[in-house]
This record gives C-alpha cells, sequence and structure tokens, in this order.
C-alpha cells in the first residue's frame, strides 16, 4: 500500500487510514496527520498540487531523487531532505532519502522504497502514539534519529575494519592490506560527501532557526545534531588512522626494500672481485709463472678471501652492515 | 539576425521582430521585453549607450568576453555573467558566456556565438511564452537553468570515464592509465575555476540580495543554485576519487618494481657465489690436487648447489622469499 | 559510596552528608551544594527526574558516556561535558569524562568511576570550603582547572619523547624510531580529537555567553581556557615537530639508500668489464697468438687495469665518486 | 624633475607646474590638484609636514618603500600602498610601488623610480584632462588601472611558457624542464605574495567602505577589482597546472626509470644462469666424463639455452616482459 | 636594580627613583609613572596586590613565565604579553617575555631578565621623556615597537642564509644542504608558533577595540602590527622558498640516481652477455670443433662485440642513452 495516513484526532486517539481519500477532511477537522507515502502514486501528485498546495518546485523535488541532504523554508512549510544508509546486496554502502514536508498541523513523508527508518516509526506508532501526539515536528524528530542511528552500525563495522587494518600492516604489509586501506577510504569519502550537508542541515534545525522546529522540539534535534556529529566525527578519526596506516604500510615496505638492496649490493660487490681474480688465473696464457709454483693455489685462494674480506670490513666501517 | 526582440504586449500576446528598431517604444509602451544580440552589430553599442542608458563600464564589459562568471547590482539593472559549457571539436570543454542585463521590465542577453542554453529558449518561447509573461527575472532563471544545464552531459561522461579508470588501474596499472587520470583531472581543473565564480554568483542571486530577483521567483532561483551544487559537488568528489586512483596505481606499480627487484637479488645472490666456485676449479694452476681426485667433480656439484641453497634457506628465514 | 553532599549552609560553614536524601531540603533551605555522583546509582535516575526536574535528554546524556566536549544552555541549568586525560594499564592514554550540571544554587558532577580531578578537590573542600562558599560556577572552574591540569603530565612526557625521537633521527635512524614517531603521532592525533571540542567549550564558557558563568568568575574560566590553549598548542608544534622528524628520517634513510647504489654500480661496473677480458683470454680457441706471447700476460694485467682505470676515472669526471 | 603640479582650476582648464610653489595656493584656491613626486626631494617632506599637515606616520611611510599593499583611513585623507610589475634587467619580475594620498580636493602620488603606470597618466592628461576634472579619486583610480595593468604582459609571457612546459614535460621529461617549472612557481610565488594584499585593497576599495571613493568611482573601482581578479585567478590556475605538470614529469621518470630497472633484471637474471653453467663445464676436474662425450657440447648449449628460456617463460607468466 | 620608577610630574619634567616606596604616592598625586620590575622582588608581589589592587590572576600570570603573547582587557587596566626574540649563547633563537599593565595613569612591565627592548627605551627617557609625556600608551607602543624590531635581525640573518640555500642547492645538492634546510624550517617554525598570537594581540590593539588604547595613539599602533605583518609575510615567503629548495634538491637527487641506475644497466646489460660467450668457449669439451678452426677466435671476438653493440643499439632506439 503506497500511501497511509497516521492520524490522531481532537481526543488524542490514533488511527490508520491506507490512501489519500479522507486527508483533507482530516487535516480541515484539525486532526494531527502523518502522511507516509511510498514511491511513485498516480492520486499523490494531485493531492499535493491542489489538496496540499505545494510549491511546484517542492512537488518536483519530493518525487525525484535528488542527491544533497537540505532543508528549505517555504514559510507554512518546511522542506527536508535527509539521508540514512543501508548495505546493499553486495555490502557497499547506499544511501536510503527520505523526503519531509513539515507544517504546523499535518507531516508528509515520502521516500521511493523501504526506509526502515519510517517503517518501524510507522509501526511503533500503534503502541505509542505520543510523538504524533505531540506533533509533526516531533514526528520528523523520531525520523531524522532513526535515519542517524542507521549509520551506528556500518561505522562500528568500519571500527572493527581499522582495527584488524591497524594489526595487519605492521605484522604482514601485504599488498591486500593496501587494497583494505583503500576500499575503506572510499566508503568513508562517500559517506562523508552526503554527511557534511547533513550535518549542516541538522545544525540549522537544532539552532532554532526555524518557526516550525522551536520550543520543546528544539532540545530533540540537538541531541539527533550531537549523533549525527558523533558520526561525523568518527568518519574523520578513521580518515586520519587509515592515512596513519598507509603511511606505515608505504614506510615498512621501503624499509624491507632497502633491506633486500643491501643484500644484494653486499653479496653482488663481495663475489665480483672475487670472481674476476678467479677468472684472471683461469687465463690460458702460456707464460703465467704463478700458475706453476707450488703454492699458486693457497694464495690465489688467499688473496680471493683477503679481497672478499676487505670489501665485508669496508662495509663495516661505512655502517652498512 | 544578430538581434531579436521578444515581446509580451499588454493583452499578454507574444510576438517576435528583428533588430532594434522598435526596441525603445515597446519598453516604452510598458512591454515585457528581452532583447537576444549575438556578436557584435553596429547598432547595439549606441542603442545601449543613448537608448538603454546603461553605465559606460557595464557596456564594456558586456561586448566583451570576460572569464568569469559575477553578478553586479547597477540599482535599476542587474548585470549577471554566466557560463554554460559545451565540447568543442577537439572534445574539450569549452564554456559559452552569457551576459544578460536584467531590469523590472526588460531583459537584455548577449553572447558572442551560438549558445543552445539561449536559442532553444528563444525557440520554445513561441510555443510557451510564460516565462516572459511573468517577467524578465523569470527570462532569466530559464537561461540559468539551461546553462547549468549544460553541464550535466558533460558530467556524466566523466562518470563513465571514471568508472572506466577505477576498474583499469587494478586491472592493468599502465602508465596510460595515468595519462587519463591526468588529463581528467584537468578537465576538472578547468571547470572547478569558473564553477567557484558561478556558484557564488547563484547563491547570491537565490538568497534574495537583489530586489530585481525576489518573491516568487527566488525557489526557481534557489533551485538552479541547488543543481548547479550537485554539479560541484560531483567534480568534487570526481577529483577525490581520481586522487585515490593515482595512489593505488602508484601502489600498484610500486608493488611490481619491488617484486621485479626482489627477483634480481635473489636469481643474482644465488648465482653469483655458484659462479664464483666454477670460476675458482676453472682456474689453470699446476697444483690443484682436488682436480685429480676421483670423486672432485661431483664435490664441486655437492658445494655450488650447497651454497646456492644455503641462500634460498637464508631469503627464507628472512621472509624475502 | 557513588553520592556525596558537599554544602555550605547560610552561614558559610562546609558539611559532609552521604546520599541523596536530604539534597532537596539543603537546595530549598538556600545553601550550596555539590552534589558529586559516581557510576549508576538506584536513586540517582529518579532524583534527577522528579526532584531536581531536569529535561530527559539532559538525564540521559549524564548517564551515558559522551564522546565529545560540550556546553548546552537549558535555561535555569548549563551542562557542561568535558574531558580530563589519564595513562591506563598499558601507559596508553584514555579521557575521563566528567559532567556537570550548574545552576545558581547547586552543582551536579557525575562520572563512571574514579576521577582525580573531581576526588582532590572533594577532599580539598574540607580543609578550604572557598569554592563552594563563593557559588557552583567556582566548583566548575576548579573541577575544569584540574582536568585541563591533567593533560600536562602527558604533554611533557611527550616532550620528553620527543626530544630523544629528534636525537635519534639524525644519529641512527633506524625503522624503530619510525615506529616511535607513529605512535606518539597517533597519542597526538587520538588527544587531538576530543581538544578541539573542549578547546571551542572552554572558550564559549570563558567569553562570557552564559549568565550562569559571569562576572567574578570569568577571568577565571579565562585562566582554564589560557592553560588549555598552551595544550593544544603544544600538541600542535609536536605534530609539526613530529612530521619533521620523518621528513628528516626518510631524507637519511634515501641518502644512505643512494650511496648504498652507488657503490654498487661503481663496483660493478669497474669489474664487470675485467671479469668479461678475463674471460676472453680463457677461450680455449687453438689460434690465439696472444696467448704464446711472452709478455701477453702483462699486457693482459695492463689491459685489465686499464678499463678499470677508465670507469674510475669516467666516474670521476661525472662526479659521481 | 622630481616634483610636478598638474591643476585643473574652477573654469575646467587644465595647467602643469614644476615644483612645489604654488601648490599650497591652488588648493587653497578650490583648484583640483595632482602632485605627482619622485624620489626623494628636500622641499618635500617639510611640505608634507607643515603645507599638508599630514600625520608624521603618514610621512614616514610615504617616503620610504613599504613591501606589502594597504589602505589606510586618516579620516581627510586615504593613504594607498599599490603595487604594479615590472620586469628588470635580468628578466625577473619587480614591484613598483607607488604611494597615493587622496582627499577631496588634491591628490599625492610618491614613488622611488620612474613608474610607466604614473607617467603615461601623467602624458596623457594634457590631452584628455577628464580624469582631473571628475576629481581625485578619478586620477587614483586610473593609476590603479594602470598598475593592474602593467601585470598583463607578465600572465601573457607566462601562458606562453606554461603552454611550452607542458608540451615538454609530456615528450621530453628531461631534467631541464623541471628547472623551469620550479623557476617559474618561484615567479608565481613571489607575485601572489603581494598580490594577497593588494586584492584586499582593491576589494576594500571596491566595497565603498571609505567615503572618499563612493557614487559613480565606485563601479570604476570594481572594475580594477575585477581586472585584479582575473590576474589572482589566473595565476592560481597557473599554479594548479604546474603542480600538474610536476606530476606528469614525476610519474613519466619513475614509469622510464621501472623500464630501464625492468630490463636490467631481465637481462641480468637470464644470462647469469647460463654463464654459471658455462662456468661449470670450464672446471679443470680430471673427471668429468660429460666433457668427453661427442655430444657433450651440443646438450651444453640445449641446457644454457632452455635455462635462458625457462628464465623468459616464467617472466612471460608473471607478465614482467 | 629590579625595580624602577620613570616619572613625569605635572609640570611635565622627569624623573627616575629605585625601588617602590614612592610609587602609589606618585600616582596618588597624578604624575604619568612607568614601573619597570625585573625578575622576582620582594616586594613587588604585595604592591601588585594591595597598592595597584590587580586581579589575583592577572599577578599570577605577571609574575610567571606565560608562553602565547595575548591582551587581556580588566577593564581599568589592560594586560599585555608581548614577545621579543634574541639569539642565546648557542646562536638558537629564544624569546624575551614582556608583560606590561596598562592604565590610564600608569604602566607597569615586568619581565624575567634583561629585555634589550626595554632597557634601551629606559635610557632613552632621560634624553627623550616624550612618550612618557604622552602617556602610558605611548610607552606601551615604544616597547612593543621595539620587541617587533628585534625579530628584524634574525630574519635578515635568515634571508642570507635562504639565498645561499638556494645556490647550494642547485649546485651541489648534498645532504648538508637538507640538514641545514630542516634547520631553519624548524627555527621558523618556532618562530611562527609565538607569531601567531602576537598578530591577533597587535591586531586587536590596532583596531581601536581597547578604550586604554585609542584616538592619537592608535596609528602607532597600527604602524607596529604592519611592521609585524611584514615579519610574518617575510617568514612565510621563507618557508614556501625553503619548501621549494627541498623539492629541488629531492628532484636534483632523484635525477642523479636514475642517471647512476641507467649507467649500471647498460655496463651490465652490454657486458654480461659478452661475458657468457667468452664463458662458452672457455669450457672444455672435447669435441668443440670451432676452438680448432683457424679463425675461431677472430670470429668470437667477432660475435661479442655484435652482441654488445647490439645491446647499445637497442639502448639507441629505446632512447635510454
Amino acid at each position: 500500500m503506497p500511501i497511509t495516513l497516521h492520524v490522531v484526532d481532537e481526543s488524542g486517539a490514533y488511527g490508520k487510514r491506507d490512501g489519500l481519500a479522507e486527508a483533507s477532511a482530516l487535516v480541515a477537522k484539525g486532526c494531527k496527520v502523518w502522511i507516509d507515502a511510498v514511491g511513485h502514486d498516480a492520486e499523490l501528485q494531485p493531492f499535493l498540487e491542489h489538496e496540499l498546495k505545494l510549491h511546484p518546485l517542492l512537488i518536483e523535488d519530493l518525487l525525484e531523487d535528488r542527491p544533497a541532504p537540505k532543508v528549505e523554508d517555504y514559510g507554512a512549510a518546511l522542506y527536508i531532505v535527509a539521508h540514512g544508509v543501508a548495505l546493499d546486496a553486495k555490502q557497499e554502502i547506499c544511501s536510503i532519502e527520505v523526503d519531509i514536508v513539515l507544517t504546523s498541523s499535518w507531516i508528509l513523508t515520502h521516500r521511493h522504497g523501504p526506509a526502515s527508518a519510517v517503517d518501524s516509526l510507522a509501526s511503533e506508532l500503534e503502541r505509542k502514539p505520543q510523538p504524533l501526539q505531540r506533533g509533526p515536528a516531533f514526528i520528523a524528530h523520531a525520523i531524522l534519529d532513526r535515519l542517524v542511528d542507521s549509520y551506528l552500525p556500518i561505522v562500528d563495522e568500519w571500527d572493527d575494519q581499522i582495527d584488524r587494518i591497524e594489526v595487519a600492516v605492521v605484522e604482514r604489509a601485504t599488498p591486500e592490506v593496501v587494497q583494505q586501506i583503500f576500499k575503506l577510504k572510499r566508503a568513508l569519502q562517500a559517506l562523508r560527501r552526503g554527511a557534511v550537508h547533513q550535518r549542516e542541515l541538522l545544525s540549522r534545525l537544532s539552532r532554532g532557526e526555524f518557526p516550525l522546529v522551536s520550543g520543546d522540539a528544539l532540545p530533540f534535534y540537538r541531541d539527533v545534531y550531537d549523533h549525527f556529529l558523533r558520526v561525523t566525527d568518527l568518519s574523520d578519526s578513521y580518515r586520519e588512522i587509515l592515512s596513519g596506516a598507509l603511511d606505515i604500510y608505504l614506510s615498512t615496505v621501503s624499509n624491507r626494500m632497502n633491506e633486500v638492496m643491501k643484500t644484494l649490493t653486499l653479496v653482488a660487490t663481495i663475489i665480483l672481485p672475487m670472481t674476476f681474480i678467479a677468472g684472471v688465473w683461469g687465463m690460458n696464457f702460456e707464460f703465467m709463472p704463478e700458475l706453476h709454483w707450488r703454492y699458486g693455489y693457497l694464495v690465489a685462494w688467499i688473496v680471493m678471501l683477503a679481497v672478499g674480506g676487505g670489501m665485508v670490513a669496508w662495509f663495516k666501517t661505512r655502517k652498512w652492515l
């Protein structure tokens, strides 16, 4: 059922209808109404235009997918676009957009598919209708609160991954670790992109800038802002930690490389001169008197070892060994 | 025809003339007039000076190519320089400048060549004259909207390229990928240069700072601003992704280099000592008793393989292999 | 004992009770009361809710661990979350959170375990009750002052470590130094994360923004702010010094590497051609007239040394040696 | 002649005197006077002090070389220090300082040597005295305009150099290109240093902050500000392009280095094992049965080629070739 | 003598006393008094507390060493902490702190040792008592001016060093140059740390924010601010130049390394195959027909040179040579 009405009448009793049929009448009667719309519905656009008399641009924005969270003041109505996050089938982060139109007597929410933040609130209202009883601003708060909470499991999951990366980077420093670092970095970037606008949006809502969100609702919005600040603070510090981990990885790899190079240098520069000397006495000249000398071979060994040992000694004095 | 007049008279009827002949009379009659001028025209400058009485500096700016988008308030008139983008013959981005002079009764646009944003609006007016009927501020909005929309196909094209680069950088990591990254980076820089000023311009227009753009036009300008913000947000995130891709490329190349170096080290440090030993028994000394020993050759092989195997074992203990 | 009351009655006499039993009565009598609560206590939450009538969100924040320092104005009460630091069992920095609710007549502090900043003040009050006599804002100041002071020993310890690192990086440049640099860098990051919010909090308190902290208390808060600024300034400059030390390390390592490579190049490019020449005259062709020449061997040496010497000379002209 | 008076009397007639003799009288008579002073002059300082009654600090600043552009409001007088640029004998950029004291009736300019911006204006005034007729603020504008224009040929010259560098970096990537990049970078830095303050100065003048520059003069100052913004925007984008060019250079050099290294690895790891095998059969052991076998030599070649080919094949499987 | 009184009485006559004995009386008489205190003095603290009635926190700050320059407004008194610099015995920069308490009738300065900025002013007052005659704000200005001037010789010295470094980095590029760059960079960092706060302090004083520094004193404070801005601008540009010099150094070193590597590759890849071929014909197989061929040796040389020449040719086609 794409459209649901949640109603609290003058007596404070909670009720629920499907479809828009009674919406205008209920609002006119002074009930507190939450209109929860999912996806495109044939009767929705005319209703927004002719019954609620929303601005054409607001309707256009509402029905389309808008990438950035924002809040716009249309006088009698406040238009809020907020994001939650979820993991898709490939375990990648995708953002869940919820559009909210808030007035003093009714609130309209719209999204393109299931959004657990809104769905869970809708099903809880039956048992606990207080938010709607207190007014539309508290429904908006409840939704924003749940949207912000949807970031937490993902941030927690990252926390685990970062702990594993930090251990791995010191112990193994394999290219796989770098792959993981880059992957996590990109996920953080993706989150941060929307988060900048969402933080701005929540900050403005909690500052008492809009008359529709004021008085006793403000501390609740400030609370949501605080929670979201925690998410962005954490993602900032994850970014720093990942940069640090990458630095450690690069430094480890470079140290290892240096050791490898030094070994090559060592072996090659010790052995090459010795090989040369062996080559000299392997020449076939007729007149090479030392070849016929009784201790020639012994001396050859002594010379070769002396050259090799000299190289080693020279390295030691230069502290390369 | 370089100059076209679009007119909506008091009755709301739309008409179109060529040339400036009737312009002053129509404005005086209270018609809503859009003067659309292309390139340099002999009668334009005197008209701007003597009929419209524009500030000499405004006229100078209008007729020349100015690099940066801006908005200037001349009291009765608002001078806007805005940019769109197009691909030139070499498939490189070039910016299309449109200058707008906006007053409460008429609007003047000027550009140096065809600009699809303006041309498409001009040809649509015949069928849908509403923007001009609603007033000059809505013509200005329609042009800005189309200018901003001209960024979208280019940003989409980049999106595809970046996807391909991200795949390529992990799979192949050839220098060609780097060339592509640098090329795209430069294109992004070029776009961002003008975009900073254009965003500022749109933000000021949508903030209600200018009396000529106010009331019911404001939400439309805010909408354009939002669209443009999407463009600049996207180009910012492309920049981050490209930087990330470059980091991955460099890390991949450096890993590969390390492997190559390790192989060289391995082969050279194993083979060089063995070659030296073969060289020793290739010397021609007369008194080398082991040469005459029955199992000398066998022992030589054993010694050489032991040295090589020892090297391999040492590498294994150091985890280089 | 989880809850302690510190009381100064109208006569200025100081007293101390356990538990919340008399709290409401004492506040009603106009005594200055400091309620110091540690951890969760069954009677605390109802007391906060029903006796002190605090906002439900404030109570929730107070009883939970909140990561970021902040100050919130609830009208009659000011809610402050401040951090101190301590070293845990593994000698790593952990932050100590103290929550403060400040009104004109009483002050409530809450923390989850022992916090030396609060405990030392509590035990000093018996001897020197002046802060409580002067009013709750001075108790809050005393706690903030001690929390800020808790940073000093850690900053001093870092100072020593950085001095050692700076010496080590020039003298030895071993990978261990880099490990230390990265470790210290992470500790600094951890400190800076909370410090940004804490500095903001102290700055707001010392600016006279809140009526509950004003007049003669302001210079004292400014003093705490100054102290904390010193801590953050120091940690900023440590970060710069560590970055500099890392640069020096990398530059030293790279210099050393260059020297090693140059040596390898030198030895290899001098010896390899000489070995080749020795190999030539080690061939077994029947008709190699120079082999039978009397001075062949001598000339061979001359040729080989000339080639080696030529290489050295060429290096010298290129300034590689 | 170090001091020249340009005068427009009440009738609007333009005249020119040398020296300061009549200056006070002309100002007193209500003429518009421009006092153009070059270098140090014995009569200048007393005149500034006693006739014009300027603040001692203003006089000190005026007669000395001050490095940074600035504007200072002394109530009745506005003190402006602005910079132009010129190329010195070594084709390096040097800045030309012009000091301006602006009041409602007279204007004083001072510089230490020839400044084409001022000199060209002075010689043009004879033919076109309008700026002085319109008032001192227009003389100040004309000078600032010409100072800003003096940046253009240098920026154009850089444009050419950068185009050449961009081509060179891709095609040749020699160290000379890097030298050029670093040289141009330094020149850009030198320009940017003063430009920050100059932009600030022009921005403040064009904002209508000072009563002495207001009304009909403002659009002209805004125009100068716009021109200067173009210069700084260009120099910013040049900096970005140079950074990009340096990145391309480094990436090209590193690619080339990788290829060189891979070749060395290839040749060395193929040839070294083959050389070892040849060395084995060059040993002089008495009992090496294969040496006496008819097909020994053929088999030796097969073995050696097989080892070399095996190496090549292994490289191919690892995609190093 | 730790405490000196400089007094200008109602008649404008200048006098000087030692010790604090007459201080209160002189201030009460309406004399302009400058109290210059050095180090700790037994009578100082009671005097500050009981006679001047300064705030306890101000006294604490004054007598201790505070690291960061600042200005604090205590209503009737302005508390300024300013820094000068000097070179210590090891030719390293150390900062000289001077604390100033400024009121409308008297001024107090305190420092822990000799400070040439204050000492030179004190000795000049005897000859030129004008600053004290004009009022305490002019004494404060004179001290700040001299403190700022103390930066100049150090900045000049750096200028020379940087010139030498810039030449050295291009000509020699030895590790010693890098050491110098890092050393200078650290000195610049040390200076910048305090300078940020000092610039803020001078900016606030020169903005007319404090009633005690106003009117005719303001241009003088603005002048000091300007001078200090010059110091910080210079140190900023030095930092940029040093970064540039480091980049040039690294690029030079890397170029040199590349050349060295290319040479090694060249020699090794040319000589190794030739050595292999010589090794082949050095084998002792019985049936190697070419060994017995008359032109075998000649052909061997041709083959070896052909292989070497082929390598060189291949390098040339790849532009590595």
